[in-house]
Order: structure tokens, then C-alpha cells, then sequence
């Protein structure tokens, strides 16, 4: 976001260039999603349930959230998640239009484009089975999670892994951060080690979206949309007012 | 804290800025703890004791606290733990009424409300079990470990924990460092990845206070604060007066 | 690569310093690549098939990766693959003369000695049991995996990774990145926790070019030819292109 | 050592001050080598054998030297092993009195302490199963490993940490490095990943010394200090003249 702030910010009339760096935003969200979905659900989908799954799983949501950051963060901020694009724009760093169009369009197309892809595969390679397999991607409640429980529950997820992001990516500081791309990573699989015992740890709309797509599988999917969009912008509201408040006008703001 | 302190010096006499960071610290001690304990506890409650525990949590425990201290550091300094804000003490670096007020304060708010918490949780959902869970939670000495040996070795895992926070905070080092968050983070891990087996892995009185109070077992309670309080101490002095020394007159240490 | 290139430009006449550079850089690039498929295969080698198995296998994958690019990424470039060379080459960052000596020459060397290595060891200390071990170590596709859905998978791990590899190189780019070395090894650390499911996570045609040299078993090898060199060509174009274009001319490209 | 060195060669004459500094490093390599063998092997002593006890034995041993590194790397460079302190002295990089003084006593120094502290240990509380306990600890060639294979994979894994850390500490270099104390930990991580399956991963001196004094068992002990003294000349003779030449003179050296 920003060298792509600072170029518009120089070149205020050319235009076309803005351009073209826009879509070339759009298109790295598009790709850094559909492979963090990709990755993650590709993984999950040839386990079976035990305590190996957790540990895996979870190594393989936080270190392809490390990587593809890593790859598209200089380019469209990586967000890969709409949890994390809403409480930009709750904590006025993205204009309401860029924000849908950058990041909303993609995440849909990439999840939809990769639950066609995965669904392909169970369909033609494993026959009856594929139900079964693709249902394990579907997040469900863990046995004993209530309905409260589990909103909480994705609510403190999304909330320490958005105040992680605003923490790392805060332009007024400096000092020994080390990457900022690992840290995310790193919040995402924390996430998981906790998260999966109680609601599959979603904290991310398009990765909780697909499987249920997939499978026309909806139960409780209020959740997985509800809580991550609480707690991103209740952490956007904790960073920008509570831990380390911007001085910035409400007319920015919105 | 190194920016706060910059910018009291630099403005000594705009109190109500003061005032207004010292609060945002003591709210970002308070999120900090809380959320640490709250991920380390919560991953730990809903495992049978096994050899995966132990990878799990430590993993949990290590990555929950590289990322709060990525979230809250640049804040409050992300101590997280008394027995670091004890050694801070000890080595000069903070006021005691500043210590006092904000750190041991927020860390037994936060422990309190994660215990109710999960009080809450393990009541309401698993009946009669609850108790045998949160007995799980407690830390008690494991089988063949005298009360001697338990609190060395708890002396011992929080040494090494505060000398690592001392050397990545020390503003006299440059150099490769990469990002002190994930130094300590892995100080933690490493920590209770041999802790584990003998004591349960403390290093945190606020960690061990939790569940105690939440149960009303205060069997040994005592090793897990006096080891980690002579742990900090002892890593504080000696890293400030063998390791590293800094030049500070006896007044300005009390 | 860029020191050498500094120094090549700054002191043009000096041809036998730049040759001695040149060779440097080819040795580097054979001593990296031999440790990487060394400790790779040999912590394989030693495994039968396993839940554990993925997770130690890919950690030691994806850790040497990280070590050896630290080592000799100052030097050669650090490419340990000739997919990624071959993402250079097509991404115009390398001479196709350079590419094919510096490069794919160790690579094939090192493969050659290793596997030698490899091959004395089982079979003089396992007996017959060494076919069956090496085996083990060749690529071969995971039951109900088709040869379409292999290759698109190791288009898609190479991909990820040379997408990550010129984002980490990127010299156009600063903020807080990190350790390049360290964000390639978790990307490779993340493609083997998925693409060992599928295809063995081959990603890298030198390694699985060793073992199935040493046991002359070439079925479905191509796979992990054609899969990464058109992953790590599609990479270089994405990126290049798409994401975050250079401005180059066609003549300066080949 | 560069803070040391630099500050030796402001204030020759500061002889007091030299000699405080140089006593400094060799507490912080005492206390350095201390902890790293007892976090180690104190993991290991409460483990049986089997393969969970790879992953989380190497990650016990590569997080503790990240740890260490980064509390005490900028007192007296961290070497925490008499392999990478002899690599320093054959790159010419350490005076043999320096070397000897204050990286030789402090090791072995650490390690009795150690070695009598876990001796004390498994003797009270564990009764007559100690011996068999300390001998897991005893590094010990595995089945089917010959004495020839054993000192090459002990020369091969040395080889490699001692070229990460000289490419790591080298002062010539620039970019984007991370942290040099993580980068050396994940080394010594994937050293233990490859190596424990086939000698125990010994890597250090003074890591084998101390349990083989312990219970006074020496069979191919030898091989634990021939295999990693060789591999760190090999390391600092491959890094210094062929990846990457100093240019010092023949008496500089010695």
C-alpha cells in the first residue's frame, strides 16, 4: 500500500499508471488468496481427524499466510482476508470503494475458483468419499461449542490477528520488527493451534466460504462470517483509539 | 517504552499526554496478558495429557507470545509476565510505582477475567468434567520432582527468558537482530519445551495464578512465584552487572 | 548475485578477479545444492511412511533451504534449483550462458555425488532392504493422484515459490521484510506440508532427479521436470508482468 | 567480538577496562554453553525413545541456541561450541590465547557443572533406572551406522553450521539478512532433524562430553569430537578461501 500511496501521491495525474497499478493490486489479492486457500484446505483434505491434523494443519495455514505476504505485501498490503480488508476500512486506511472492489471481488472469485478446483478433485478421484472429505473442510462447532462460545471465540481470533496486522504494518513505528510477514504468519498459526479445538479456526470469511460453497453446507456458516467481522473491527477499533490512537478526522475517516 | 520515554523527555510538561500513554500502556499490558493467557490456556484445556501436548502448547505458548509482544511492544514494552516487570525493576529500567501500577495490576486483572472465563466455558459445557480439565490446567509438579529441583529449574527457565529480553530491548546492541518479539517468542518455546517435564512450565506467575484461583489449588503455588521472581531478579543482575554492565548511579536504580 | 555484479561493473577489466568470482558462485551454488538434497533424502531415508514423517521431512526441507540460502545467497544467488534458475532466466535477471553453467552444471554434479553417497550407504549397511529404503526417497505420485492433477500441483508449489523468491530478491523494494533466506525456507517448508500428499512435493528437479537416478526408476519423472519448469516460468511471468512489472527491453531479456 | 575488538582498539591502553571486557565473554560463554546443554539434554533425559522425540529434541536444541545467541552473541560472539571456536581460530579470526581462554574453559566448565547437576538429579529421584536414562543422553552411533559414516555425517553437519554462522557473522556483508542468531538456530534445528538418526547429532564437543563423563562411557567417543573439529576446519578453510577469500596475510593468521 505504500509505495502504491506514495507513487499516486507523486504523480497525482497519471492516471493510467494509477490504474494499472490498481488492477495489478486486484490480481495479487486474487492470487495470494486462492493460494492461501488453495494450501491450507489442500492440506486438511487428506488428513483425517486426530492430533496430527492440529499441529500440520496449522503450520501449513500460518507459513502460507507468511509466504504469500511476503510475495504480494509490497504490492496490495496482503490481506488476503476480509476480516483483515474490513478493519482496514473501519480504521479509515482504505476508501470504502477500494476497499470492495480490491479486495472483496477477489476473495470471492480465487475462494470460488478454488472450491471448483478442490471439488473436481474429490469428485473424479474418490468417488463416495468425496462428501465425506470435503464435509471435514467444512468448519464446524467442536462437540460441547455453543453457538455463543464459538462467536467469541472467532471473535478474540480475528481480533489478535488484526491488531497483529495494524501492529506491524503501523507506518509511525520503527525498531527491531523483523519481518512483518512472518509476525502475520506466525498470528495465523497461534490462531489455529487454538482455534481448531473449538470452531476449525476460521478468522477468515473466504476460507470458511468455500468449503461450505462446495458442499451446500451453511449450518452455523453465520458464524464464520459474524465473528471475524466483529473482531476485525473491534481490533481496528482497539489499535486506532485504545493502544495507539491516529489523530485523524472523522471526514477521513469515511 | 523507549518511545514513550523519548517523548516525556522531549515534552516533560504536557501531563495529560503523559497520562494518556501511561493509560494506553497499562490497557495494552492488560490486552497483552490476557490474550496470552487465554490462548495458552485454552489450547492446553482441550488436550489429554500426551506427548503432543507438549510440542502443541509450547508452540502455542511461544507464538501467542511472539505476538502479542509484536502487538503491544512498541506500546508498553510487552512484558506480559510480572516476573519480567520484577526484573525490569531490579535492573533500574522502570519506576517502582510504574512497575507496580502498570504491570502487576493489569496482569492480575486479565488473569482474573481469563479465569472466569474459562470457569465459565468448562462449567457450562462439560458438567462434572470441569474440574478434572482445570486441575489440568494447574501446573503441579510432575512425578519424581522434589520442590527443590522444581524451583531451580522454574529459576532457570525464567533466567534464561529475562536475560533474551534484556539483550533484545538493550538499546546499546545493533547489529543482525532481526525482530525481538520472535526472539523471546522462541525463548518461550524453547522454555517449555524442557519445562513441561518437570515443572509444568511457569516462567509466568500471571500464567500459574490463573488456574490456582480458578480451581482453589494452591498445592507448591508458592514455586511458581518465587522461582520466577528469583529467576527474573538473578537474570536481571546478571545481566547488568556481569554480562553487560550499565554505568547507572544506586539512586537512580531505586 | 548483486555484489558480483557491483563489482563486475565497477572494475570491468578485471577479468580474472571476475572469473574468479564467477567460479566461486559455481561452487557455492554446488556446495548448496548437494547439503540441501544431502539432508533432505538423508533425513527421508531413515523414515518409514507416516503421519510424522511429513511434518519432520518438510521441516528439514524447508529449514535446509532457509540455511543454505543464507550461507551462499551473498554469493551465488542461492538458487539450489534449477526451476528457479530457470524462473531467472526467463525473467531476464540472468544470462542464459550463466544460467545454464553457474547453475544447472553443480546442480546436476552435486545431485550425481549425493546420490552416490546415498546409494554406498544402504546398500552396504541394509542389504536388500536398500531398494525398498530408496524407494521410498523417489517421487511417485500418491494413490488416486492422476498425472494431470500431479503436474498442476507442482506447477503450483513451484510457482508459489518463485514468486516468493523474486519478491524476496526484489531489489526495488524495502520495508520490513526480514530474512529473505528465512521467507524462502518457510516456502518451501509450506509446499512439502501440502505436496507430499499429492506428488512428494518434488518442486526442485534436482532433488527428485538423485533418487531416481540411483534406483533407475524413471516412471512418471517427467512430471517433476515438466511441473516445476513451467511453475517456475509461469512465476517469473506473473511476477515480471503482473504483479510488480519491470521495465526492460526484449533484447536486454535474452 | 566486533564491539569488543572496536572498543580495544579506541582505548589501547584502557588495560583494565580490555581485561573486564574480556573476562565478561568468558562468563557469557560459560553461562551460554551451561544453558544450552541443559535445556537440551534435559529434554532429552525425560523422553524415551521414538519418533516424536526427534522433532521436539531438535527443536529444543535449535531454539536454545537461537536463544543464546541472541542474549549473549554481542558479549562474546556466541560460539557456545568448541567446533565453531576452533573455525574461528583456523579462519584466523581469534587469537590461539583468545580462543583457548575464553572459549575452551568455559565450555567444559559448563558442562561438568551441568553434567553433575543432571547426575544429581536421575540419582535421587530416579533410583537405578538413572544409569539407563543418562544412557539415551550418551551420544551413540545408531544401528547400521558404521565408525566411517558416522565421522563423515558429523564432519558434513558441522561443516554446515560452521558456514552459516561465518556467512552470518560476516562483516563484509549487507541485505536481507533477519536475525544472525535465528539463522545459526535453524541450523543447528536441521542438523538435529538429519543427524539424530544416524549419530545422535553431535555437532558440538560439548554437548557430547558431558553426559559420556556422566556415566563414564566412552565407546567411539572420539568420533563426537574428531568428526565436528574436522568439519569446523573444513567449514572456516571453505568458507575463507573458496566461497568467499579473505584477503589476510599468512601471520595474521596465526
Amino acid at each position: 500500500v505504500d509505495e502504491e500511496r506514495l507513487l499516486s501521491d507523486l504523480l497525482p495525474s497519471m492516471w493510467e499508471f494509477r490504474s494499472m497499478s490498481f488492477w495489478r493490486a486486484v490480481f495479487a489479492e486474487f492470487y495470494g488468496t486462492m493460494f492461501f486457500v488453495f494450501f491450507g484446505l489442500g492440506a486438511a483434505l487428506r488428513w483425517t481427524t486426530g492430533p496430527h491434523n492440529v499441529l500440520h494443519v496449522a503450520f501449513c495455514f500460518g507459513m502460507a499466510a507468511a509466504t504469500l505476504i511476503q510475495s504480494i505485501g509490497h504490492i496490495s498490503g496482503g490481506h488476503i482476508n476480509p476480516a483483515v480488508t474490513f478493519a482496514y476500512l473501519i480504521g479509515a486506511q482504505m476508501s470504502m470503494f477500494r476497499c470492495f472492489l480490491l479486495h472483496d471481488g477477489p476473495v470471492s472469485g480465487s475462494t470460488c475458483w478454488c472450491c471448483r478446483a478442490l471439488r473436481g478433485h474429490t469428485q473424479q478421484h474418490e468417488g463416495k468419499s468425496s462428501t465425506q472429505h470435503a464435509l471435514f473442510l467444512v468448519l464446524q462447532l467442536q462437540p460441547g461449542i455453543g453457538l455463543g462460545m464459538a462467536t467469541t471465540m472467532e471473535v478474540f481470533l480475528t481480533m489478535q490477528l488484526v491488531i497483529c496486522v495494524f501492529a506491524v504494518t503501523d507506518e509511525r513505528r520503527n525498531g527491531r520488527m523483523g519481518s512483518a510477514a512472518l509476525a502475520i504468519g506466525f498470528s495465523v498459526l497461534m490462531g489455529h493451534l487454538l482455534g481448531m479445538f473449538y470452531t476449525g479456526a476460521g478468522m477468515n470469511p473466504a476460507r470458511s466460504f468455500a468449503p461450505a460453497v462446495m458442499v451446500r453446507n451453511f449450518v452455523n456458516h453465520w458464524v464464520y462470517w459474524v465473528g471475524p467481522m466483529i473482531g476485525g473491527a473491534m481490533g481496528a477499533l482497539v489499535y486506532d483509539f485504545m493502544l495507539f490512537p491516529r489523530m485523524r478526522g472523522l471526514s477521513e475517516r469515511l
